[in-house]
């Protein structure tokens, strides 16, 4: 962007919010997947006739704009790939509304999602994603991404929970899509469509989500394994006995080791795996449901199940879980976080091949993550400045792609396709599948201006971690 | 369509599947809505390819397709209103698969709902949504009008349970959206954005359904009121208590009389109105619920609970609810349906409001539906053949839209727009809003082939009723 250029930004921001400086921008150039790219300008944005009229001027003059949360992202969402503008929504945050007669909650893009569930919690609902992040990453984040976490598995995502967006186009109008019903079909699903779309298709500056009643109790069971294919077999008989735990989160020994060595949290080191499953509902079904959740982890191998008692030692377990992304960083400084996810029956062969990547390519490979809905997280922890070892984790992330594609599964459960997998999008979309976003995309920003660079791919683009 | 047209939609299909006789393209004329349009040509379709042939040479030919299903549909849906050919969906009917271990099932588009609810059932799995027309209408249909029912309330409608599809776009290109994983976000949604499309953007050829384990325990209580605007209070005051009942359903005086009329149930035909509602989950859950729900239901001025023991007694109070529709029929021949919306708060606001738009026009307007999520159905009944009468229909409807937006509600809970509510689409969505859509389905069908003259309204189109 020229000078003049910016000026135009700085005439429709007051002063205080608009940042030239490289040290400030340098804050906006990253989030937590790879590589840096400098913006020509941040906005700190309050209002919405300031981004629509943000909006409005960079279609004309052809300048990139790219909106940010909280920057959690781990496929490179908000990334400035091409420069130009990026947009700091976390700090408009001023709307965090419970209504509990409609059972919505109304919200700003930068209220942070932890505080949306306690919000909720107080007047005895729930809002239930809970991405891992939910007490760093902004409600707009995890709106653009489509969010998972745990509760997925029983309740659903991000998207499961929107029923209205006030929204500004990549032309800087504001349209105001669905509303306070839970059932609507005027028309097309444009809320549905915009929430996942990566913040190619619009900006979203408010939202409406749907709230539920909060289950009146939940408890915990930590299955221990030897191995890990028999944790993944134990998981697919749960899920066809009938029961539908809240949460069933898998880690494998390398998980369990690394957690342990970053904080000691009496884990099982020597297991092959464990599973730790989250039953909610009503307190007779929820002791009901643990004691058959139980038998069948012991029909398949299980070598020891705890149930811990007290509400704290529940959370210490869900704790633990919480710090196998930052414990496994220790062993080597680069983390490959993927979420490639598989039909739930396919959940032992994706372990197995995982197994397989893991000694053919001699990597770090980590597996845990929400493996009830099949929606693992290998991650591979190597080391940047190596360049034969990331050339051994490109090949490896694509295999990995290619196996959960041939098993029926898809690239990503919920963290984005972003810049990291647009190369892999054909192989599962097909050239008419992909051609059809891209129309959507095109009738939409003919100007090509809201987040370019993500999720579709540059002719002959490839997955490139060496530098 | 000229001759020549027609004879190559005869090459392309095997014989005795393709209907040219006026008899035969007249059973293709109407749904259950309004209005009457002969197509030019109607064809009973077996096969994806053949679809596609059929698509792919329309769209060069510029020949409007009609793609329909059992034409329950109440906005016009189906109806070929410019004529063209009819793709009789109906007839592709051969898949049912019931996956256990995934949680899917994989069904072609002629299948019959109910089929899908028996098929789930057998294995102790539940596919929720469940269309008052579910034993008539076809799972295509369902998914091209994002159908509701009762269960909505808990569980949500046909597209929260819909994770991937095989589609025909406009083109006659096939495309797969989705697949069988529940978390899913490579790209944009194609599969919600097709799904209540209302048969505008792609024809679905096969769908993968989510299923969900079949809860253990349910149970009914009729709440009797003797005014219609206690029983919207009562469900107000039930789902802002924590208990969330698999279906709520209103029927207010004019129905109840109508049922008992029609087939006597022992129903009250003194009282203002009627709750219906069903709690399901575990055992002990369900009866603490039913207590709870009928403490609240006497608070708020209920004349009378009654809880049916057996599940006969429990299905006989079903019966009634659904023979509210084919009863009403019975006072004048006309039915006019609607199913404006609102915010659960609005539930008792609303109620007013339509009693005072009956008797501003003094029409015959019934109230019944599924009261618990703000999907009400006030159903007028006139004679078509009185056009004095038609006039005032068409005001009362156009107030009733204006009141569930006026509400913060929307046109169409579940039954779609089609035709008749296309011409107040701006109202709700402003302009802006529907040129999005409109965007999107230029894209993607640049011809406007596929079912035009539905959703979107000409310039200048009214409500007319009176032909």
């Amino acid at each position: 962007m020229n000078s003049e250029q910016i000026q135009v930004i700085k005439n429709i921001v007051a002063s205080g919010r608009v940042f030239t400086d490289e040290q400030d921008r340098y804050s906006y150039s990253f989030d937590a997947s790879f590589g840096t790219y400098l913006p020509d300008v941040v906005v700190q944005t309050k209002s919405v006739q300031e981004v629509a009229e943000i909006v409005k001027y960079a279609n004309t003059a052809k300048i990139p704009v790219y909106p940010r949360g909280q920057s959690t992202s781990l496929s490179g969402g908000p990334l400035p790939v091409q420069g130009g503008i990026v947009l700091d929504m976390s700090v408009m945050n001023d709307v965090l509304e419970i209504d509990e007669e409609d059972l919505v909650a109304v919200v700003s893009p930068g209220v942070l999602t932890a505080d949306i569930h306690k919000a909720a919690e107080k007047k005895g609902l729930m809002y239930p994603p809970d991405p891992s992040s939910s007490h760093v990453s902004t409600i707009g984040g995890n709106l653009a991404e489509n969010s998972g976490g745990p509760r997925g598995l029983k309740y659903g995502v991000t998207k499961d929970y929107v029923i209205g967006l006030e929204v500004i186009t990549p032309e800087g109008e504001i349209i105001r899509t669905g509303g306070r019903t839970v059932k609507n079909v005027t028309g097309y699903d444009l809320t549905k469509l915009i929430v996942g779309s990566e913040g190619t298709l619009g900006i979203i500056t408010k939202a409406i989500l749907r709230l539920i009643p909060k289950p009146a109790s939940s408890k915990t069971a930590m299955a221990i394994f030897n191995e890990l294919v028999d944790a993944g077999a134990a998981i697919s008989k749960i899920l066809s006995s009938g029961i539908l735990p809240s949460k069933m989160e898998l880690m494998d020994q390398a998980s369990i080791v690394a957690v342990e060595n970053y904080e000691p949290c009496s884990l099982p080191v020597d297991a092959g795996a464990m599973v730790l499953i989250e039953l909610d509902g009503h307190p007779a079904a929820v002791e009901a449901e643990l004691a058959k959740v139980s038998d069948l982890c012991k029909e398949v191998g299980a070598r020891e199940i705890r149930i811990p008692e007290s509400p704290s030692a529940q959370a210490d377990l869900w704790k633990a879980r919480k710090l196998v992304s930052p414990a496994i960083v220790r062993i080597k400084p680069t983390k490959i976080s993927e979420d490639a996810t598989v039909p739930r029956s396919k959940i032992p062969d994706m372990c197995q091949r995982l197994e397989e990547i893991k000694k053919k390519y001699d990597l770090h490979l980590v597996v845990f993550g929400h493996a009830g809905d099949g929606n693992l997280h290998p991650n591979i922890v190597a080391d940047k400045s190596d360049k034969e070892e990331m050339r051994r984790v490109e090949q490896a992330v694509a295999e990995i792609f290619e196996a959960a594609i041939a098993f029926g599964g898809t690239l990503s459960g919920e963290h984005g396709i972003g810049i990291m997998k647009a190369p892999f999008m054909e192989m599962e979309l097909g050239k008419a599948g992909l051609d059809m976003m891209k129309r959507i995309k095109q009738s939409w920003d003919p100007n090509n201006i809201l987040n370019p660079g993500k999720i579709f791919p540059a002719p002959g683009q490839k997955l490139v971690l060496t530098e």
